[in-house]
């Protein structure tokens, strides 16, 4: 397993892997690598002849004041995981690679961009958006792989494949959870043991809207309701943002009906976590 | 020369060309066909395996009150001319295909994008950088040729180019003027016979500019003084702004040093025009 750092060399490699007929698997991570993605990874390693897994703490998506610096970093112990999981290629460029001297052009998600977490971190898609479109470019997958956790963050980037004609194909994978429901997530290193209890809050509130939800009800504010009141049982849970949405577009919906995705995000002490549960009203 | 109307169906065709070893040449065009256009198609067909031309009129890159419902529209002959040159295919998409219901994804240029026609047309260079990311994506060229005459829209998408690691390379071709000098654009289309005579007001005065700085003059608000006083020779032409620019980045300098370029748009009624000439002080 190689481990390229320079992007130019990355899409040396990966056009020739295209060229020679081989389908590119390709799966972006920030490192600090656990379950989740190698759930992904597994997916891709099954659908392609070839996984390339990029491991960058993208700076633009960090707005000043969130946990860009300490954000949990462990190349060893990522290098290990990928081989073990049959990755061909790690690549994990320098911030100054991807953003050199000068660098100042940015794709803008448009209004999927505009609602939960994109209110909560007005600066955050634009830098994902950018930072995958640089991504897909260098490796030139067929099809890469993302996580349901970031359900916002796989609508706006298959709308940016979509609108810039990108020429790959995205594919969601199912959260991964712990035994008791908290969706894997690299912030979850961040949380004390009572923080770490109290984090169940998100699963719980989207358990309680779902059962809602399979039990007939269709009024969305009896539902957030509901989901709202299971924090009262986490109290070092403080919900930031409770919503029912029509999981096409995002746009909060009054009633039930069809596709629907619940979508939760909660402070623990400064740690942010957000999880989602899709209902089929 | 087939004419192709789907960016999918183009997408299709252009990846087995380049799977095939073929080096796709292509020049984004707006139609209208002129000289200038000719000259850079004739460029791609030297240097290149096929060619490809597209004809869209991108009505993201209008402002409101700009020129959108009158731009010169002449597919039949554009066609005949594309024939003449020996171009491989015309890629001919509608407006719906290329912006679907739901798009929302846009490309910003940086700091180069807010200076003279950036300044001047707000929204234009992030209408022309999204359509030409889309376009370079659809159809998946090893080189793009771009006239030098919109200089600063080639600085601007070579820089996205370089930001957005997109796989291809630009090539500038030089102005293409008439026999008295003015440069060829489809807008000269809109001038009536006076004000045809007084277009020539900015070839005039980027002449001045680049006789005086030939002459040893590095005084960057003489050589605009200077510029600016051929404008009283041709009273039709009303000058928007001329400029004195560095040329890697179109900072304005104080004294000519290294490439400069000099810049001028102006107004003939109606019809704005721009120009502009490369200088070595």
């Amino acid at each position: 397993m190689k481990v390229i750092k320079c992007p130019k060399k990355m899409h040396k490699i990966s056009s020739e892997l295209s060229l020679s007929g081989k389908k590119i698997g390709f799966v972006p991570t920030m490192g600090a690598l656990h379950k989740g993605h190698l759930s992904l990874i597994k997916k891709s390693v099954s659908l392609c002849d070839e996984t390339i897994v990029s491991i960058f703490v993208n700076p633009t998506q960090f707005a000043k004041g969130e946990d860009l610096a300490c954000y949990p970093r462990n190349f060893k112990e990522d290098k290990t995981l990928c081989r073990q999981e049959d990755v061909s290629l790690i690549f994990h460029p320098s911030s100054s690679a991807m953003y050199p001297n000068g660098f100042q052009s940015t794709v803008f998600p448009g209004k999927l961009a505009t609602v939960l977490e994109g209110k909560a971190r007005p600066s955050h898609f634009a830098g994902v958006a950018t930072v995958c479109c640089k991504l897909f470019n260098i490796v030139n997958p067929s099809i890469a792989f993302f996580g349901q956790k970031d359900y916002q963050q796989f609508l706006i980037l298959k709308q940016m494949v979509f609108d810039l004609n990108l020429p790959l194909k995205l594919f969601m994978c199912p959260i991964v959870r712990e035994k008791d429901g908290l969706a894997l997530s690299s912030r979850n290193k961040y949380l004390s043991k009572s923080e770490r209890a109290d984090a169940l809050a998100l699963f719980s509130a989207l358990s309680a809207g779902k059962k809602l939800i399979f039990s007939g009800e269709r009024n969305v504010s009896k539902i957030k309701n509901s989901m709202n009141s299971v924090f009262s049982d986490f109290p070092l849970a403080k919900p930031e943002y409770i919503e029912v949405a029509d999981s096409d577009n995002l746009s909060p919906v009054k009633k039930c009906s069809g596709k629907t995705i619940l979508l939760v995000s909660a402070k623990l002490g400064k740690t942010r976590l957000i999880d989602n549960m899709l209902v089929k009203a």
